[in-house]
């Protein structure tokens, strides 16, 4: 990873932007210091922690390279301390999410295809990168995940992370270059649901005896 | 297990009434098509999951077999779009689920067994296979699991993984009569629980302060 | 870890500890006596089971020594079936509970060290062993971790698990030396917040649109 620099640089300013969405989670629900350095940290780390446990790649790369750990922690110290002072910060948070979730299905996706999974378990390994840190997060608060309920989120990963594989598998176009493509196809299609409000069909709630 | 191919079988069609019942716990709580099979795919295939974490087994079962993947995906699709009109099939997912849970506590220790996991490690590994799914479920739902709250469920799934771990290790009985006399056992149980509304004792609630 | 038998008493007595603490939240929330072992089980064993998947040692320590295992449930058991006899004991756990909060911390900054992590991690594996069970336990009730909100709990851990890494790092005291000392902080830290109510700073509450 750390030869394509530009990669890690992408990696590194989602991290920051998970972190700082989680530490919010936890100042919402008046947490303390602990409470919320720990909701910035699983945010930012769950995801790629838990394609690392599926893949039986222990320990996971959070413990090959502690820059994670300690970029998230302090991101959410900053976060704890001057919250009121970096409202300012609220609407580009939501761009640098972006750029963190692209960046996060590639990487998640690359690996499963390093790791020979079929296209399922590739998508899937992309959407968990990218996603399931942001679910722990909502765990940890107590309410629904998020992601499970609103908004073209996780589906945008989806698309990225088929489209990876569909250009890894089926096309010579080299494997930097399809990185790009499919995080900037992530990217770009969560901008624009956010833009746009697009949404996904919804189910009537039905009435069971349970 | 393809050679097996009467326990895949069954496999399948527990796989299959699994996604059904988290596929409409989604609906329920008015999750977004994504949500539904998502919580669709967890409840199905989560139980197995953990355990082959657990064994150490990585990847797990599920990214060697996509068929578990696609299986439940379809099903909860089904469900999502056609869940009014297959509201005639709610009386029989009982059936489906209690073979479910016969099916994956069998599984899940005889893999225990073949890993060489003591008594508690082996019945623990069935029941986890057979009722994490439904945890996660829950967990994702904002809800207390049901399985701890309510119903012979789990206690089925118990003397299930114990009837079998006896046969393996104080009989001759042939593996795969071992395998069919022991998720008998669990699906009997299960349907007498529901026939007759067993419950297990309850602990009076105490006040505390916490 | 048998021969260290000090050590292994006090890991049992702590096992013991935070399962009866377990076992009460699953009576606090009227849990059937599935639910109670259950609670019990996954709060005692579940921060080391943890610990092991990350560092990816599997199966598990509990399945290697299943006292663990049946010590969490006969302790649970007890509690469900006694719990208004053994009120005299509610005092007394808050010790046990120390006891077994600074043995868990020394536990998992060792076997981290033995990996090889380095210092965030390590410390980190000595929280996890010591607070993730009891996260789980409140996952399963569906509350926010009491760990996230109050009390000098975590916190403890954490100087802990920072003073065995630099111990072992920086200096030669002998290693049982530097364990009994690093938990020894651990239990007084613990302790003293009990005895004078010490707590963390709280982020005030923002009230934002999500």
């Amino acid at each position: 990873m750390h030869n394509m620099s530009f990669l890690y640089a992408l990696d590194l300013l989602g991290t920051a932007a998970f972190a700082a969405s989680g530490a919010l989670a936890g100042i919402r629900r008046e947490m303390d210091i602990f409470g919320v350095l720990m909701l910035g940290l699983v945010t930012a780390t769950g995801g790629g922690t838990l394609r690392d446990l599926l893949l039986g790649d222990t320990p996971p790369f959070i413990f090959n390279d502690e820059t994670y750990l300690y970029l998230s922690v302090a991101v959410s110290l900053a976060v704890f301390i001057l919250h009121r002072q970096l409202e300012f910060l609220r609407h580009p948070l939501t761009y640098f999410d972006a750029v963190g979730l692209g960046t996060f299905v590639v990487i998640g996706t690359g690996k499963a295809l390093a790791f020979k999974l079929g296209f399922f378990g590739a998508v899937m390994m992309g959407v968990i990168t990218a996603t399931a840190g942001g679910m722990i997060r909502d765990l940890l608060s107590n309410r629904v995940p998020l992601v499970l309920q609103k908004e073209v989120y996780a589906s945008a990963c989806l698309a990225g992370g088929a489209l990876l594989y569909l250009l890894h598998q089926y096309t010579s176009l080299p494997h930097p270059w399809a990185l790009l493509a499919s995080a900037s196809a992530v990217i770009i299609l969560r901008l624009l649901a956010v833009q746009y409000n697009w949404s996904l069909p919804r189910a009537e709630a039905i009435t069971t005896h349970d």
